[in-house]
């Protein structure tokens, strides 16, 4: 089945203490789709500016990503800059140019309308909201947030939670969102404010899913050298829903693996500048590196 | 089979955010030993002074210790004392006060030189030497360390490292022994020091094992609320130790299994002060919480 993914399109520039990469290709929908787009055909929902290079649309297209939904704007595409510590857990936003951002409104076309699977990845809850609205009764809707927005939009956000099947979210953003300092609370919390799947991304330390049948544990894929981690939070969503929406059978045994999947594909992301390194693998590597993945946690 | 607990026998004051606990039952040796007197008979070899109390030596035998090595001196018990942040995670010590540990020889009564499974809990290495110098070919050494001896005894833990079969340490002591920023890097140059399996532990975000046949990570069990997680370290390797000793089959196989039997026992120890809450568990509970663990990893 076909997945939905909306969220931010985006030109990233990126320093890390080894190199600087300019005006990548980058946002949360585009990590997001081309993660997705290995498991299941995706649909992309996001705005670009004129300026937006035309190998990226290429580079969308050789994914099968469905660019209906893709709006051309006239001005300049949202542009990020920013800087990671020597030890990469650390980013600093040098800059943010929202450019034609600022006043994105995802229209989705009706072709867009009946997708079963949606991936609300990081943007404006509002938007997020807009998005559900012109939704016909998707089977699963993920959502995934970012510190932003608790700050700014908490309310929407809040409200967002009771419309959603799963929320996505790393440690220091449940925290924030609960005011609780353990993890497993915090979660236990965040049920309560709605979603039935909660996901708290750990980075380096893996992902912890709490479900109605319990806790599952997936250990990120130990890699010896990240080169760049931008984008990691996104392709591990990306790579969790693509795996659901092409997997039949009971929904939470394939949550179980879509950790281990999306935790799979954000480590591709890592070992290179945006989105070099995922462009560049293939569902085969995938696979093998999951299978790893899971003998690492297997008796 | 029986297990040989070599480490410090201690009495520890403990502060944390929440209270504060004078001269509880501490030291590597007495953590080890009750965690793995839960999986198989255990020696343990150490000293105390003879301030020691009464009611511990009584604890270590409601555990079936062996306490024939453990040596009574004249003067204080070693003692320690420190305090913990608010998050658990960083410890300060306060004081050290060494007492009879200053002198302490430990010299194997001859009914435990052939004990077949062998923790040299943190000590001194040239101590940790001394140890393996009256053994007569145990099956299994595993050697835990801390950074003091990485600082002030690197020569003679080096030694160490050719003698021992694994080795367990923290995350930041595997980087400051190898320079390497990276965990699994890290762990890839250990091996080249000499064990065949290095076990680093990263707390709360779990353990992880390098071996011949590949990595395997466990989970910490996780836990709504830490009390006091002194001797959580000890605990995990006295369980590994403790449940690798219990059974019989291929080692590998059953060393992963001894990694979440490990981490289950090291939950327990953080859910009380010193060893109160360890020693409360029973085998059961620990099967128990081994077996929902086990789950949180299975698919």
């Amino acid at each position: 089945m076909s997945v939905l993914v909306v969220g931010s399109t985006a030109l990233d520039s990126i320093k890390t203490p080894y190199r600087e990469n300019l005006r990548l290709l980058g946002g949360s929908a585009s990590h997001a789709a081309v993660a997705a787009s290995f498991f299941a055909p995706v649909k992309l929902v996001g705005v670009v500016g004129d300026d937006f290079p035309k190998r990226y649309f290429e580079l969308y297209r050789r994914h099968r990503i469905d660019l209906d939904g893709l709006q051309i704007a006239r001005g300049k595409t949202f542009h990020w800059s920013g800087e990671y510590e020597v030890n990469m857990n650390n980013r600093r936003t040098l800059a943010t140019e929202l450019g034609v951002f600022e006043k994105f409104t995802p229209t989705l076309p009706p072709s867009h309308r009946d997708t079963p699977f949606v991936l609300l990845a990081n943007i404006a809850p509002a938007l997020q909201h807009h998005v559900l609205d012109q939704m016909r009764r998707p089977r699963f809707v993920a959502a995934d947030t970012m510190d932003l927005w608790l700050n700014v939009a908490l309310k929407d956000l809040l409200r967002l939670l009771r419309r959603i099947d799963a929320l996505v979210l790393n440690e220091s953003e449940a925290r924030q969102l609960t005011k609780l300092d353990n993890v497993i609370s915090a979660a236990r919390r965040i049920h309560r404010l709605g979603p039935r799947y909660v996901i708290v991304k750990k980075g380096e330390h893996g992902a912890i899913l709490s479900a109605p049948s319990g806790l599952f544990v997936s250990p990120a894929f130990p890699l010896e050298k990240v080169v760049d981690p931008t984008g990691a939070g996104d392709s591990f969503a990306g790579g969790l829903i693509g795996y659901l929406a092409s997997r039949s059978g009971p929904l939470e045994a394939n949550l179980r693996r879509a950790m281990i999947y999306g935790s799979t594909v954000a480590s591709f992301c890592c070992q290179g500048f945006g989105l070099t390194a995922t462009t560049k693998t293939t569902r085969t590597a995938i696979e093998q590196r999951a299978k790893k993945l899971m003998q690492m946690v297997a008796f």
